[in-house]
């Protein structure tokens, strides 16, 4: 019962937004008495936080589990990139949730929330920052670059069909090349003719 | 008038959702009558269509002035990097709406904003395309690396605070650099050595 009213809460939030989804059609949704909901959530604001610790708190423990499986820094930025297409085209409607409703999250949930999130991000960079000092990664702010790579990463669950033109695997390859060689064939001679090296 | 009521519902939209965002509400922002608001906008979802169409259009008529102005792809691709990070962080709120209530448009709205977003995209793959014919770039995914660039351009806007630790200036001197020179430094050896060239 639980994981029906989670599944209409998710359908709903994802679709009209959080304020605008009555507890009383997710009741409807889920095949239960709009009383009723309240047996297994106190208020509609549990339910979101329920959606954004459960998948927030599996991102982490999944890139807390690649920081602790692989040593070399391409791989394990490799690992880190196919997770998070893996985990965003596979949760869609989780995830979208988790990035536009911070903001209807009241003050302490909006805090523990907001601390997965930075969890997530410095495991990153904490990756990220190996790599720099281990002279393979060049040297760049750990932060922005961090928040690049979760950008483009995320970004992929807007726009990825199963079944469309390129598979998940296609899709995780071309970021990862992107993020770590760039786009210029030539950087040397490209950089000299710019007048920046 | 018009401008007012404009503001308010952009300050409503982004804060709780085009659907928990009454036209009373944003009547009384505005400082208006309720009704007054039909003098106007004939209904909430104008007010939608108006917001996203101005930023799109705006968008969409720099990266055009960008292609015509510039002929050389990596300054080309700098150009269009600094106006995108630009126009997000100063229409953060606007962009917001754009990127999470596409949901709430009906049909007809719905394919006219999305084709406006289609041109952009349109625009960036095709000073990509010219880079890579050009030799310049890396042959890789022209849509895929289009939609990455343009992500983590936009996710600039959510954390980017002015009189923080960078300049606006800073940040896209970042993105630039990654995203054309890519993280590793020494390309050739890391590829040699996971025996991938």
């Amino acid at each position: 019962m639980r994981e029906s009213i989670l599944a209409a809460a998710i359908q709903l939030f994802a679709e009209y937004g959080y304020h605008a989804a009555p507890l009383r059609d997710i009741a409807r949704i889920a095949g239960i008495q709009a009383a009723s909901i309240y047996h297994h959530y106190p208020n509609k604001q549990s339910l979101l936080v329920e959606i954004m610790t459960t998948y927030m708190q599996q991102l982490n423990r999944q890139i807390e589990h690649i920081l602790s499986e692989y040593d070399e820094p391409v791989e394990r930025l490799q690992q880190a990139i196919t997770n998070h297409i893996h985990l965003h085209t596979r949760y869609k409607a989780e995830f979208f949730i988790i990035d536009t409703e911070i903001r209807s999250l009241e003050a302490e949930n909006r805090l523990n929330i907001i601390s997965l999130r930075d969890r997530y991000d410095e495991l990153l960079q904490e990756l990220l920052r190996d790599g720099m000092e281990r002279g393979i990664f060049r040297q760049s702010d750990v932060k922005v670059t961090s928040y690049a790579i979760i950008a483009m990463c995320t970004e992929v669950a807007t726009w990825f069909r199963s079944g469309g033109r390129l598979t998940v695997q296609q899709v995780i390859d071309i970021h990862c090349q992107m993020i770590m060689q760039g786009l210029l064939i030539d950087q040397e001679a490209t950089l000299k003719q710019r007048g920046l090296s």
